[in-house]
């Protein structure tokens, strides 16, 4: 047994997660003392901002009503967003939790009598009935978090935007803690509600399960396939949302209309604006709670199976919990050093103070994880492997969980590295662009192709050395491990669009240039900080469904996948090719509703009168609403080939060969959701590059409307689908296939391979 | 045992394949008969020029002469191209051979000894020293068999192209018949030799070997490494030679100078029309030899270790022999269809014409393989399959022999499909380029992606199917099979690339816009064939890797693949990130080498007083030069991948390693190969389609210059690279590091893993 009692476990998690939930309040509080009001009557700006250095315009009264007519503007359509997501969610959920239901029900053939235990010998289990009915309940527990995390995020960060642009009045500093504070928020809200929620259907369900810890963890991973079907809506809607806003408004505006992008006569752009929290709030949220469940539930199954599980240690099988409660506090600490312990004076400090977040998470946590390895665990035990018990020493799970935690910060480095124009290869990449948009194409696809090489090497290390260590278990806490700094990460990632928001409000508002830049340099970082998020998306989703995959492998009863078996090769083949499949569905997805955007935004200018003079308002909200709609609808076709892949090839084709496509599809989706989403950052740089000037050589390749900045704008355009649509929807793709193969499993090892068995 | 006696085996194999060779030179001599002279005392022309219709141009003395010293120049530069070529060959086989001979003869410490036998047991084999020995003999014959297929090859293609541009003016259908000859000489000419050397080698190591068919068949292992080894420089080396000459003419030529495509001012025209022969002549000529001569290699030995072999069956033995011979046979008859049954008579007869080859030819194999089976296979026999025995029927074979060569046709249509413009695909494509580059990009990308979709499903079925009735066996012969039709595959492959030089030819010697007119259609019909050509060239390499692998497995003594292990999951990971690595340098390779082409062609520009007046001759020497150095050096680094990584992986992480990897980059080259070759193909169609506006939608988005068109030549250039490098290239990736797996495979099985031995 290990050092830390049962009694001390049950106190000291949800008091992590509280703490998390508290903080998060109280950095929203300190928030929402920026002041935005919409009337002329009430006390209007900071408190004290009359205080400090003479700041431009802070007093400005319309200023300040303009921005929050701005910003209710894009709270509202980001929240009718989500109630018409909702509308589909429901019936998505309803429908998914009578399929789980009658599926895992029907193993048994929905018997309600005790069975004996598949691994704790000897002694009796609950009915699989029972398990049909709790895997439902943690189904929708898993979807009920995601979409609360997803609400509340979206709801900070729309409320965070206005109040980033009006600090930005008072200096790039003030800004900076706004934005990432309400980072902060989404990040702490998230993960604390995530291992709340967990840590209280655990105990709830163990009311019933009594001493039957296999059909509780069984059940459990419910909660997973939860967290990660929302993380469908979420990523794959979000990203269609926000690309077909984006796109629509650039091609028609920017393009036809010659107004800048942000321009308030442009009728899409409210809908863009709306786009940035859809897509890389909402969706990066749910995409790492996905991953943050998964890999919780991926461990707790694996656990439950040991010799611990099978002993009853609750610490020992809560060391999965305990990781991520310590993260919490860790996140905690290292939130500090951004906000209250050095300060942003310079612009030049943004980037190398959200990049000193990331190492600081890593390096604390990594005493954090030495820490309750030694408490929770006991010296020695045995983990079950495909059919062998493997004698595994605590310290072994140490090493696990840190090489997780260092390959994140590994993969997130080479990502800034191959996506910020601090370095050659973008540079490469806009040198490029003088012989014309051709070569700034095959530069850039050669430089994400490139990208791949060491995010690969470090996950297969992480994977060799945690594999080894400690099997299936060992991969499922090194993906806990890169994600137990989650609540930085999701900081530093969301604190991006929300200055890329308050740049826009500032454009909108009419306010000086000087504003504007001070967003811009905050957006500029942001826009680096998200491709370190996204690359550490898909870091924890190649371990995370992995780890699931174990999880499958094992709950499904195979002892091995072998490629030298038809059944698993051709699985192997046609997993690696789904990848291909579904961006190409994406991709069409995005250009189909951004062509939708493109009608209405034309019709709008055509007739509505006075509309290019800037004397009538667009109508806003129908491109809202278009958006909406599409990228819903649009969403449907990807989301069918990612939910029903495991159901036909494991009924129809049996577990080897969706064993096989598991395999497959993570090995080929990793390549491409790494190389498209650096192709589209680095592309996106690259311009930025040519635009800042800020060099002799990028001052060479510009000014804005040179020959080599069109063939930029080209590049960035191309990379918009690419690094916000298709690349990061694939972990959804690798991750939500092996969870929902994990849940589905004994039902296609009863009754599946139909088509195996028919000839 | 079989029908076909042992005898009647031994004289028709070499039978077949001298037919295929007087075959071959009949069409030769055929061609000859179309006369170009570089001076004017001899009698010009073609010998019956009186007879027919009024012909244009037929008796310009002038013309001819200048179309002979434009086919001298091709001609030169491509021998010296090759010759060049020849020069860093000689270095890498001469390295390799002593790699092989040390390797290999190390695995039992140089002893000369005789051995018990591993299969054949209670039998004594030959010693390791001389299958190190002999094996590096078969490599040399391999290499050697495809350096002079290659040769053959390109010296028909030079020697055809000016006679396809002078029969051009005597109507389409006269052209079209002297180009297809011409394929046909070369597609000949190397399934002839192909299958000789190889049978002449067997033969000739019998007389060694004796009774020992273990060491034999492993030998001859050799020869198909041989051949692809030297497909590396051919596709490799070729694909990067003719991009780099061709982006480096249309560069400075159309953009800078804005003078038409193969005009002679340009210094880079000639280097561009060698580069034609260079790329899609010799290195799609080397890597379908090579495809052969390893899927021949890998089922000879699997075949060496089943019941017939053990038994010393010699004619089911041949089996893979005997189906090539076969091949020949039934490819020279389809070739009669062409040249000799039907005559084409206008432009749009020229593509059904040749997608007819495809069918008859498909059709006419598909009996001839059951008869071959039925005669030379034995009613039933055992076929070893890791570790054990599995009994098989002979008409088993039929359907995996047959499998393999209508998944090839399925390939070729849906390439076809997704690359020809007179289907939607491309259409779509076209139409995308309204709104600008970026839309095309987006577009283009999406349908690669999609295309995948069929041939994965095509290739999966098919090792299904060949991989269950008669395991590694199988699948080799289904490789085989696909590859049966070889000879009338490359013919129409050949076509193009000879079509598109005459078009060259045309413009160059400054002949009529109505003999342009005609080569242009000739090479738009040869554009769809070349992309029909490289889904079938990937589709083979899928099944010919898959062959080695199972052949390696079998070799190394690999009893199971299992993903569940982290030694071979650490693999799958690497191995499908390798074919990113190497496209990356494989694209930035052409980038490089058309960077100095560039260069060059600019200072011939500003040096060359009158040559923009078209008064002074560029020198067009120093560009081939320069393409050809550029090529071979940029060669080396994806050169070394391929040929380092199953060195590495084998020694020092071991066979289990190693396996993954080559399954890995399997699964994933595949789809990469197959997206980027459609990708670009349809690219380059959709242009096409634009510039040649012959529907009421092709004329909406055209005429040449309009925004649309550029657009679309954005997207042609992106392309370019893709098509005709990167793309193809994959094959040899997942090619030759399976063929190397296997004929180094007793080395990693006796002395590798070092790095998991000292941890």
């Amino acid at each position: 047994m290990g050092l830390l009692s049962e009694g001390l476990t049950q106190l000291l998690i949800p008091l992590a997660a509280l703490v998390g939930l508290a903080f998060a309040l109280l950095q929203w509080f300190l928030v929402s003392r920026v002041k935005v009001s919409g009337s002329y009557g009430e006390g209007n700006g900071y408190k004290d901002k009359l205080i400090g250095e003479a700041e431009e315009g802070v007093d400005s009264l319309e200023v300040t009503v303009k921005v929050a007519e701005i910003q209710n503007a894009i709270s509202i359509g980001a929240t009718s967003f989500l109630f018409t997501q909702y509308r589909y969610l429901s019936i998505f959920v309803g429908v998914f939790s009578a399929i789980i239901f009658l599926f895992l029900g029907s193993v048994k053939g929905f018997s309600t009598k005790s069975e004996p235990c598949t691994y704790n010998t000897g002694n009796t289990c609950k009915p699989a009935l029972a398990n049909a009915f709790f895997t439902t309940i943690a189904f929708l527990l898993g979807a009920l978090t995601s979409v609360l995390s997803g609400f509340f995020g979206m709801k900070i960060a729309t409320y965070a935007n206005a109040r980033t642009t009006l600090e930005a009045r008072r200096g790039v500093g003030k800004a900076f803690i706004t934005a990432f504070r309400s980072g902060a928020v989404m990040g702490f809200l998230l993960a604390a509600n995530g291992l709340l929620v967990l840590y209280i259907t655990i105990n709830l369900f163990k009311l019933y399960y009594g001493d039957d810890w296999e059909g509780l963890y069984e059940s459990i991973t419910g909660y997973g396939l939860g967290g990660s079907s929302m993380a469908l809506f979420g990523r794959v809607g979000g990203g269609i949302y926000t690309k077909a806003a984006d796109v629509g408004a650039d091609l028609v505006g920017k393009v036809e209309r010659n107004i800048p992008e942000d321009d308030p006569r442009n009728p899409a752009v409210i809908a863009d604006n709306v786009g940035d929290n859809v897509g890389d709030i909402a969706g990066m949220g749910s995409d790492l709670f996905g991953s943050y469940a998964e890999s919780s539930c991926a461990a707790l199954f694996v656990a439950s199976i040991s010799s611990f599980g099978i002993s009853h240690d609750y610490t020992a099988m809560s060391y999965p919990l305990i990781i991520s409660s310590m993260g919490i506090v860790v996140c905690l600490l290292t939130t500090l050093f951004a906000t209250d312990l050095f300060e942003i004076k310079k612009v030049s400090e943004i980037e190398p103070s959200l990049k000193r977040q990331l190492l600081i998470s890593t390096v604390l946590m990594t005493a954090g994880i030495a820490a309750v390895t030694f408490v929770a665990l006991p010296s020695e035990f045995t983990l079950f492997s495909f059919g062998t018990n493997k004698a595994v020493k605590n310290w072994y799970l140490f090493f696990c969980v840190a090489i997780g935690l260092w390959a994140g910060l590994v993969i997130g480095y080479t990502t800034e590295y191959y996506t910020s124009n601090a370095y050659s290869p973008v540079q490469d990449v806009a040198d490029s662009c003088r012989t014309g948009a051709a070569t700034n194409v095959i530069f850039g696809l050669a430089l994400g192709y490139k990208s791949v090489i060491i995010p690969v090497f470090a996950i297969a290390f992480a994977i060799y050395v945690s594999f080894s260590l400690a099997a299936m278990y060992g991969i499922a806490v090194a993906a806990l491990g890169m994600l137990s700094t989650i609540s930085t990460g999701l900081a530093i990632d969301a604190y991006g669009p929300i200055s890329d928001n308050a740049g826009g409000i500032a454009e909108m508002a009419g306010m000086s240039h000087e504003i504007r830049e001070r967003t811009d340099a905050l957006d500029a970082a942001g826009n680096t900080t998200a491709a370190i998020g996204k690359g550490f998306a898909i870091g924890s989703a190649a371990l995370v469904s992995l780890a699931l995959f174990g999880a499958y492998v094992s709950r499904a009863g195979i002892e091995t996948v072998d490629v030298l078996t038809p059944k698993v090769f051709i699985g192997l083949l046609v997993g690696a090719m789904l990848p291909y499949w579904f961006s190409a569905m994406t991709m069409k997805s995005v250009g189909s509703a951004a062509l939708k955007m493109v009608e209405e935004v034309r019709r709008q200018f055509n007739t509505i009168p006075g509309l290019m003079e800037g004397t009538a308002k667009p109508d806003y909200a129908t491109c809202v609403k278009i958006s909406t709609d599409a990228s819903l609808k649009e969403m449907i076709p990807p989301g069918a080939l990612v939910m029903l892949t495991p159901l036909i090839a494991g009924t129809f084709f049996g577990v080897e060969t969706l064993a096989g496509i598991l395999a497959g599809s993570l090995v080929s989706g990793v390549q491409i959701a790494i190389s498209a989403s650096n192709t589209g950052g680095a592309w996106d740089n690259a311009k930025k590059y040519i635009e800042a000037g800020a060099s002799e050589h990028a001052k060479s390749l510009g000014p804005k409307g040179s020959d080599p900045h069109k063939a930029a704008v080209i590049g960035d355009t191309i990379g918009d689908p690419l690094k916000d649509t298709s690349g990061p929807s694939l972990n959804i793709l690798i991750k939500l296939m092996a969870v929902e193969s994990l849940v589905f499993a004994p039902f296609f090892a009863a009754h599946g391979g139909l088509l195996f068995k028919w000839l």
